[in-house]
């Protein structure tokens, strides 16, 4: 077989088309891992131009490479479901480590040398310390909090998504981004708070504010 | 929270009606989790009933349990990709501790006291020695076998699913169920090779009935 | 065309996969005849286990074969609506003639002739009076129970659902597996009027339970 | 309950919507009855004006009413496979007797008083020797022929569209239409033989063409 | 490339089952143009039964015509979101007078010449001031209002269904066809309102019943 | 009702993942408007790391908010069939206009103040004649190849992507990026070539390159 280049990468895009995010649970709409991608990226520069508003320094470059990269690996391993990924120190450690094995083989062998080097700094871990790192885990709970707040508002009953909306919720609101979490819990909050749901989405709010404060 | 018995178990099967196999490869036809399990019950029948004949002694019970509970972890990991699970000997390891340490956890929690033994003894690793063991190994490789044939008959360019229907058929070929595999290779794989296709497999076929002779 | 032997079984097997219950009724989730397969023969298992543990004496095998085989015959006629079934007695009867016929000609045309006598045994109407008989029909109706149970969870309003839950219950209440029944009347019901619902579960049960004592 | 009248009729037509042409048979593309009437009375409504325009007198809402409501008893018993339907004479004309009875009790049951005659007249079978009723089948006919033919023409190869394709060119060519068959052979056949498609549609068609001649 | 004549046309129609109505919103269920055709064909003959009933004549080549070709031109276009449709008077003409241009186009191209007559007329605007003309706009909206309907009573809490529904309720109310008017106004919203629904229907119904006196 | 700010908008970027492109055309695959929008921006940071490593100077700011923002005006109009934007100049005028219009009111209306002259700079036509807008333009062009590539690839006989096909690549052939439109050339369409296809691209592409010389 012959050798392929960036065309490889390319069509691989395409893939994540078709890995679907919480598999296996009920859902009235599914979501794909490209399309969360691009929602991530659309929270994180609103809250990455709130920020410079109040006088951080973003590097643009940098939360643009590591929004729309944040899940590529899961061109390799789909994705795990979440208590799987939490079940224990070791295998959190060692699936990331497979992870990365995998993306340094595709990076090897279908990545053309000149990008070789590119490539690595991208594909890293993101959530890193930087402004950028918590900018995208902040955005990336966000969608977690969007995509479970949606179910619950058409009436999905499975406790999971329950459980999804109050563990984003409370991670959000501990995020070290003063800014975010205000604008967060000020106005998407109330906001959120108003909409008419079928499942009290006021009340599961209020129990995590009652209990975080 | 109240205590929830063998009801949570039914509704989990629901679950696997959701989990879809080899996530994210594009297919002309998705199989769920359920699907196939129900199938390599029947292929396992068949066999078994064929070995029946030429001698064997089936224990039937065994069968039925193996065959139906084969991949009823899955609710609780996914279907993980394929290279991931063999990525490393530590990694499949790893993966095959936590998934029993998930199984014991929902045993415990939420099977009843009367039953978790019984169930500790289905849900275990069923490829086993025992020719039960080599049935439901063969069953399953025969869905593989059956599935990536289907794509390609279809047309699936994908590469991957040659790759899928070539080490499936090698897999087969060398099951030790002598009367099972010259069934499959005399009978089964002659109809096969009859078949009008999108993509040319009887040459695939022969490809690898040359080299595995 | 050339003969086609186990093959051709084989392949049918994914036909059921394209065979949908409950044909255009508006449903939340759709099921497919395979994996409603699946299920009755897990349901058939649990339940059997427990009669076993009651003094009752299994016929494993023949339990794993009418549950697998229960509904292979809706791959030559799909799945007819209900109240056409039961329109009338005679309709009933010539369905059921035809069903038998269009099975035999499969056998004689498509099986090998060494299998043909296992196929007709296997294949044949498998709820009798057999105790395995009888579980396959509190399994299948189970499944009836379970299936409209999660459209009213989730808040379909179609009156169909509440007919075929109330239905369902009736038949399971009465069938004659005296400790199946006690189990599903005092641990699973138990646990289903516990659930949070969208429509009132509870009270559907009730009403049925009040009215077959 | 309450008494419904039409209301009960209109949200019906949404149940057709639900029922999908032949059920079970792998397909690139589903159809559904609703949209397949659509269909059928735009076709009948070019070859009435084919017609009309030869010298035949055409009665408008005659053909309107046929072709509307020629398929709509599918909603009480689905669409059942064709190889049923004409499996005896005798389960034919007691599935015809069935639907009759059960098209009768809904009139009877849902239809205001005001409006069960007409019910009655249009809802009857359509396909008798008027010329309303011969463009009806030979509409029918053809969407059998374009919804196979579309199937072809993707690289589907299951053989039963390969029968269907054949088997509604048969019939169409025989229909007692002179001037609607000879359009059809002489233009339609012309420019379908002429496209590029998967499997070789124009040697299937002139099979049949030499054999009818 | 050849002329395609009729064929074109025909393969077109297909063309529609993919265009959905209200596209980007979140549904339980998705229609397609096909299928809405066919069911506003349904409602004017209806309606058309009842105004005849009452002394109207009717022109049943023209209804026909005009139901089932009233939104042909969507294969063209496809389903504009209504707010664009109606952002500003220019832009509605506007997108009449390419769809105009589009529809003589194809018809010149793609018809053949003794029909293109034919087509021209039957493809124009049909919602003009005949009995006709209004019997297809009150259909339509008909469509509109039981789209909603299905929705809101399923729980679909997204607030554009909730305009949509008092819209459609609002134009049917205020059309010029005093009987169907009245009769949808006694019969069927009296059973509308009578239906057990997740979003409170009947409340919806009367507030713009109470403002439209 | 309530005032509603970011929220509004953060949910309305859901609605993106329910808007189809090319809408009514057969396709092996569908892609949403979401998916499409964070394959650009992929694109776009490889060809813009390309041209960097030429010497270009790239606005990384400007390069992230073009590619993600770009198709987000469809939230209002949805996917209109490009025949329809091309039909006459004054047509796209007039849609650009609308679109201008409806954005304009948006902001105004759902974009908190503070946040709305950022809005209207990242919502403004992003393909201008920076060189940001021109990869954007690039990349946006790229998607086309790709999604037209993959349905051939699998054997979609639907003329239209042929033209899809060709145009798109016409169009990167000609665009004012010298290194991103050499290396598409050289490496991407080489490799494209060589791929296994149901249709032969290899020949449509020769075409397209052999007239564009």
């Amino acid at each position: 077989m012959i050798f392929i280049g960036i065309h490889k990468f390319f069509t691989s895009l395409n893939d994540l088309e078709r890995i679907f995010r919480a598999p296996g649970r009920f859902k009235f709409e599914e979501h794909n891992v490209a399309a969360h991608s691009w929602k991530v990226s659309q929270y994180a520069m609103f809250f990455a131009t709130l920020e410079e508003m109040n006088g951080a320094t973003i590097n643009w470059k940098s939360l643009y490479e590591k929004t729309i990269n944040h899940d590529f690996a899961e061109v390799f391993i789909g994705d795990i479901k979440t208590p799987v990924k939490h079940a224990s120190v070791e295998l959190k450690q060692m699936l990331a480590h497979v992870e990365e094995k995998m993306m340094e083989k595709f990076i090897r062998e279908e990545i053309p040398p000149d990008f070789q080097e590119v490539f690595f700094e991208r594909m890293k871990e993101g959530k890193d310390e930087t402004i950028e790192g918590r900018l995208l885990e902040f955005a990336d709970k966000l969608d977690q909090f969007y995509e479970s707040f949606a179910e619950l508002k058409r009436g999905n009953t499975d406790k999971e998504f329950v459980i999804m909306y109050q563990q984003a919720l409370e991670k959000l609101l501990k995020m070290p981004l003063i800014n975010s979490v205000r604008y967060f819990r000020n106005e998407i909050l109330n906001d959120v708070m108003h909409e008419e749901t079928q499942i009290n989405i006021a009340a599961l709010t209020n129990e995590v504010l009652n209990t975080s404060e």
